[in-house]
This record gives structure tokens, C-alpha cells and sequence, in this order.
């Protein structure tokens, strides 16, 4: 049984407190927080042992009523690994501290790849993540695309990839993002960082993509354009993503026509917090058109890249050695498609 | 001086019929309106003649108060064109009525090319309309994508435009439209209809598209991604679009960065309606990569099509022969850059 502990109990920390909590060979041992909010308190009522992330903020959190174990530097000799959830930046940072302390470090996509030297995807480059000291999940977008192009590069090998990613301007309970009325090329230079963070997992992909942000907070939406090295019949496809675990094809005309409604049928699936960790690729979208794959799909930026966390605590503390047998056992333990 | 009619004076109507009327050579000898509503008033108020579309509904306009000089019918004789500013849809019905009565018109991209036999855009095809007795004015999805298409295309040629367009959920007056919180893969099957619909005026361009809306009531936005027989410079291209009326490039470094940014500078340009008729390139999108070009713009839904009616108006009455002089002319009266 491996120790857990989580820097950052927020958005994604809790998430994957959550997922690492339903595994049986793993277990939180203690969660952080800076902020004495309602997470903090949740985390409390969970059971899970919660812990300053900055020793200076004690008085706050006695104050707002909340019980902590320790302090951040009581945490670090009792796990074997911290998943590091911490917003963009504050990660490459903390790094330092976990290398002085020997603890082991994931980090996620809001670092950059150079500034932590390795990055993780369950189903691009698991193995070389064995026994490593220090890497990043890539980021939900980057996640979500490895998770389409990966298998059908298996399939037919691919030439070239161009992709729009049309994120969401922010995730349901901030209130402080915009935009609330207007698409914002975001970055306004072409291309967005997304094609190379997609290169520090599947390597030798030659992708070029462009971003924008629109009003909306439920989920990204990806439109792909696939040059192929060999052309396979649609249905080679649709069977190629149907067999891949973390993608789910979706249907337009069963209802599922928007990131609302694929949204709304991740609620009736009743996962903490209605979450859909699965990438849904819209099935209608997918066309075969002189060599080239077009399709649409999804991405529930929250919660995408939680089991990949899990199999990436597998990989860096040499747990499993084969990425199938990881990912099923995660995706089992968390009731994932 | 040629007297234009104006069927259905709504979003596109009543901005063609202002166009129309501060031009030297023709004059708006009527409107139609079918519901008695603000517009109606507002069209009396500005002494356009005002007709009923719909015999039937005399009462609603008196009901209402407003002053009406007949009905569609005592305005057919008035014409040299009537320009059909309808509902997507019955365009093609009125045209069987306005080829009864014997009077040429004009449609929007609402209507299919197929019914209407012939479209139009003002940079590619002009002198296709020649004489005309019906044609379509392509929608403001594919005018945006030819403004900036032709011009590339003339100064190095296009191999193949793939495009993702990233549509406004609804216009700024419409309250039952969606989606509020969604991004809506629109139509969710690859290509949509925007390619082929180029291709009604820019005949041999290779061209996939897919579309989405998203909830926005501004502008469109496009994402370009363009395959060039030849390679200029980024510089030439810069010049080619700085130089093509009805293109201006906008800086996001000079706070347009979205096209909130973009309308909010449209208002401070002080034209009717605060309309932005021409296509918003992002400059920093501009960038040539292994032969291709990519970049981005915003489209104003409610306004980009209106100089290009005027110039269809000139090309079906065979008013001038030259599109490059009737595009002068019409920007220069409407004040367009």
C-alpha cells in the first residue's frame, strides 16, 4: 500500500484525492490547503488529514474553525509520493522542496514540461515515466487529444494533425475568469502551445493547433483535422475508439448534441460530482475525406486527466509495469468506461 | 437613379435599405414589414415607405398605429429590384412571385443556392451577376471566408482551406436562441455547409469546414489553416489583406484581442447600428508554416453582407461594370475602410 499525499486540495486535488482513495493499492495520507474554505472543511469530513501548505496561515484556519493535522513539513516524511495540484506555476517551485525532502513529485499541466523535465500520459509514454523522480500529467486539452490520437496513430499511423480547441473561458464555480460575451483567440498567435505539449508525450507527432476561449464552463471542445499514413475504412475507426478505454462515442441524434447535454447524461452516471472522465467523441463528426480523419469531441476539463494522476503514481513508484493492466485497474476502481 | 425595394426590413433589411439610401445612384422606394413592431415604426419614422408583406395583417399595423402606404403588392411596380431580406427559406417562395410581377431580386445566404440559381460576392464573382435577374448574396459566414480567400488566393494561389468556424449562438436582439452555457458542434457531421457554399462564388476552391456555436452574440469567429500553391513572404500577405477593401487588421497587443474588444471599437467608429461591415484579421494570427497559412478573424453577423448587396444591386441592374468601382462607391458612401 502506497502512501498518497496531495499539494492543493482544489479543483483537481480533490479529485484525485478521490480517485486515489477507491484504489487498493494506494492511499491519501494527508491532503494540504491554503485557503480554510468549504474544500478545506469537506476534506475534514471526508476523513482525508488536511494540512497547511503554508505554516504562516495557521491562525486563519483555527479562526474559520478548522481542525488540521499539521502543517505541510509534517507531511512530507509520511508519503512516497505528492501529487502536486497546486495553480500553474507554484508546482515548478515546490519541486525543489520535494527534491531537498527525497519525495517524489507529480505535477500538472499548468507547469512546463522543461521546468519539471518529464511529462506523463497513461496511454502515450506510461513506461517512460518508470521509477521517476519527478513528472507532469499534461494538461486536460493535451490529455484529451493524446487520448483520440494515440490509438488511431496505432490504426493508420499519422501524417499530420491540425486542431481548433475551443475551451471554456472558465470552470463552473469561478467567477472571476471571463469571457461572458465573446470569443477570444487565446493565444491570438498561431500555433498554441497545445501541439508541442502534445510532443512531450507522443514525440515525433506532427501537429499544429489554435485556441480560443468562448463564455461557456462545462467543457473544451476539440475540432480535429487528421492527415493519414493509411487510409482504414470508418468503421475501422469508430471500432479503433470504441475499444479504447477513457473514449466514449457519443450521438447527436440521441440527444447528446452539445457539451450541455453530454454534461447533463454525466450527471444521470452519478460520479462525485458528476464528473465525465472519459474523452466523447462525437460520432456523427467522424469523416474520412481524401486521407483525411475529421472529427469533434469533448473534454470535461475538471475531471479528464484524474485516473491519469493514478497511473502515473503507478508508473513513478514502479507498481505496474504494464500500462493496460494500470489504466484497467484505475479505470475499474473508479467506475470509468 | 434605381429604385430598390426592401422585402422585409428586419436585421439585414433595415441595414441594406440605410446602405442603399446613402448611395447617388439608387433609392429605396419601399420596405415590408409583416409585425407591426418597433422596426415598422422606426422605417416610417426615417420616411421609408412602408408596405404590409401580408394583406391579411392590415389590421395589426392599424391596431398598432402605424402608418402604412399599401401592401406588397402596390409595390412591385415600383421596382427595378426588390431585395429579399426574409427568413431563411421564404426567400425562395417570394421568388416565384417576384418572377410572376416580373421584378428581379435579390436573396441572403439563408436561401439555397440551388433554388436561387445563381450567388454572388462582390470580390469573387461580380460579373457573373451581370444582368441578373436573381441571385443569392452568400451568407456572412462564407462572404468573411471569401473577403480574405480571394485575395490570398490572387497574390499565391490555394492548394486546400480548412476552416472551423466558431459561430455566435445568437444575434444581440434574439432571446429564444441558444446556447446560453454549450458549445454546440453545428451541424455536428463534417464538412458543414460553409465550403460547398463558397464554392457557389469561388467555383474551384478546395475547401473543408466545420462549425460550431457557442454562446456569444457578437461576432463569428474563424479559424484558417491555408494550403498555398506558393509561398509569399508573411510581409506580402500582411500588405495583400491591408490592401483589400473590406478586410482591416486588428492587433490583440492593441487591446482588440476578442471580439468584444473588436464591437466595442466598432462603436467608437460611430457608423449606424455601431456595425463593423469589414472582415477583423488578426494580425498576430498571420503565420506561414510548411507552405500553409493560418490565422484568424471576426465576422460582424448582423452587417458584413450590406455593402455587397449594394454591389449586387449594381451588378443585376448593370449600373457598373467595373466590381472594383462599385465596391469604392459603396464603401465610400457607407464610410467603410
Amino acid at each position: 500500500m502506497k502512501n498518497v499525499g496531495i499539494n492543493g486540495y482544489g479543483t483537481i486535488g480533490k479529485r484525485v484525492a478521490d480517485a486515489v482513495a477507491c484504489q487498493d493499492d494506494m492511499q491519501i495520507v494527508g491532503v494540504t490547503k491554503r485557503t480554510p474554505n468549504f474544500e478545506a472543511q469537506m476534506a475534514v469530513d471526508k476523513g482525508f488529514p488536511l494540512y497547511i501548505s503554508a505554516p504562516d496561515r495557521e491562525d486563519l484556519f483555527e479562526e474559520a474553525g478548522i481542525k488540521v493535522t499539521g502543517t505541510i513539513d509534517d507531511l512530507y516524511d509520511k508519503v512516497d509520493v505528492m501529487v502536486d495540484c497546486t495553480p500553474g506555476g507554484i508546482g515548478a517551485k515546490n519541486k525543489e522542496v520535494y527534491a531537498e525532502k527525497g519525495v517524489k513529485g507529480i505535477f500538472q499541466g499548468g507547469e512546463k514540461h522543461e521546468q519539471i523535465g518529464q511529462s506523463f500520459n497513461s496511454f502515450a509514454n506510461y513506461q517512460d515515466n518508470w521509477g521517476a523522480d519527478f513528472s507532469r500529467v499534461v494538461s486536460c486539452n493535451t490529455t484529451g487529444l493524446c487520448r483520440t490520437l494515440k490509438p488511431i496513430d496505432d490504426l493508420c499511423g499519422i501524417k499530420k494533425v491540425r486542431a481548433v480547441m475551443v475551451r471554456r473561458g472558465a470552470d463552473p464555480g469561478q467567477v472571476k475568469s471571463g469571457p461572458i460575451n465573446a470569443i477570444v483567440p487565446n493565444p491570438p498567435t498561431v500555433p498554441s502551445h497545445h501541439g508541442p505539449d502534445v510532443q512531450t508525450v507522443m514525440y515525433d507527432l506532427n501537429i499544429t493547433t489554435m485556441a480560443l476561449l468562448v463564455p461557456t464552463t462545462l467543457m473544451h471542445q476539440h475540432n480535429l483535422m487528421v492527415e493519414l499514413e493509411n487510409t482504414p475504412s470508418l468503421d475501422e475507426v469508430i471500432e479503433k475508439l470504441e475499444s479504447t478505454p477513457r473514449v466514449v462515442l457519443v450521438e447527436a441524434n440521441k440527444g447528446l448534441g452539445s457539451t450541455a447535454e453530454i454534461m447533463e447524461c454525466a450527471r444521470d452516471l452519478g460520479r462525485p460530482r458528476s464528473d465525465l472522465n472519459e474523452i466523447a467523441v462525437w460520432k456523427e463528426s467522424l469523416n474520412i475525406k481524401d486521407g483525411e480523419l475529421f472529427y469533434m469531441q469533448a473534454i470535461h476539463q475538471e475531471s479528464d486527466v484524474v485516473p491519469e494522476n493514478v497511473d502515473c503514481i503507478r508508473a513513478m513508484l514502479e507498481m505496474e509495469e504494464d500500462p493496460a493492466k494500470s489504466i484497467e485497474k484505475t479505470n475499474k476502481n473508479m467506475g470509468i468506461m
